[in-house]
């Protein structure tokens, strides 16, 4: 009685783990396809049945995993934060924080890595995000937490950075994490509208405004 | 002979201004109703259709002005860029410059006076502009051109800053207009996202950022 129910437990342990990722694999498979299409239409000229006929499934499996184009939109927009949460830990660094200029490098860099992908740019889905985010709805809602979650990140290395005289000792943290963060969105559109820079040549722009004071004086 | 040639180049030079006062002014009527739809449906998700229900006039009257959506996003572009080079030009002053902060300061108070029309946010209309110009084509051959007038404008400005010592003296003016610039689409996707900031409260991080190793060293 017990073996049998260990190996019923045993059972019931491993194969979910063989269907989860059957699952997250058709996920990941359908989100692709998603990408591709927001890249060549955006999102508002996209529709569930481009995406449906670009992941060569049915419309049955695709909707069982996505109900609707703000669902898919929804989970690209987590990936896209999921990986700046990470870009800007790993620019931060801990303990004696790098410049200002020096982490803008690290974190565009980190973004450059990422953005294309084989099946289109994810800077140009952001921007289908910011898009539909700044038109209220399900996509703000979604978005504001997560702009709050890398404000905290980067109000915290504000205060490092306060630490290390990078930044006026009596400013408020966040304004200075506001106006960091302000920077990629910006970057992301002047790459995409007028052309590629390198993370080296943008962050030396800030490098100049930081420094110079020190230069000077 | 010659007072009829002077009654006749006077009819010819008034009559074309009332001409064109009328035609302003239903051109500019037509451009609030688009924005009032663009804010509302977004760019993508508005029609022609719903512009010329919108502005109450006929088919042929709206058409007679613009032949399509681009036409009209390109127009109110054109509107916003013209809007933010003046703010550029005000802000940034002549002889010896205001601080980066200072400028960036009065750049996002003049953004906000502009920003919110009875119509609708600019702000919102630009990040639908943002969001056509990225996939390419027509919105973004226009973009292209004026993207690189402001930040020619901010150049100059950044070089004026190089001689008043607020910006590295061997530093590439353009990296600081770039980096300045990509500011002000950062902070208008934050105001809209997750909530209103200052012109004050955002330009003190840039300050906080710029004066630190004055105040340190």
């Amino acid at each position: 009685m017990i073996i049998r129910y260990a190996a019923r437990a045993g059972y019931a342990s491993v194969m979910p783990r063989i269907t989860d990722a059957r699952r997250a694999a058709r996920r990941i498979h359908i989100l692709r396809a998603a990408i591709r299409c927001v890249t060549r239409s955006g999102f508002q000229g996209m529709t569930m049945g481009d995406v449906i006929a670009e992941s060569g499934l049915s419309a049955g499996a695709v909707y069982g995993y996505f109900g609707s184009k703000n669902e898919l939109l929804a989970a690209v927009a987590d990936h896209n934060f999921a990986g700046l949460v990470g870009i800007v830990a790993r620019a931060a660094g801990e303990g004696d924080p790098p410049a200002p200029a020096d982490v803008l490098e690290a974190m565009i860099a980190g973004l450059l890595e990422v953005a294309v992908t084989e099946d289109g740019d994810l800077t140009i889905v952001a921007v289908q995000i910011w898009g539909q985010a700044v038109l209220g709805g399900d996509i703000q809602d979604l978005m504001s937490p997560r702009i709050h979650l890398v404000l905290d990140q980067l109000t915290g290395l504000a205060r490092r950075w306060q630490q290390a005289g990078f930044v006026a000792p009596d400013a408020d943290p966040e304004s200075v994490a506001r106006v960091f963060l302000a920077l990629v969105p910006g970057f992301m559109l002047q790459r995409l509208v007028i052309g590629e820079q390198s993370a080296a040549d943008f962050s030396a722009g800030l490098r100049a405004l930081t420094a110079a004071r020190a230069a000077s004086q």
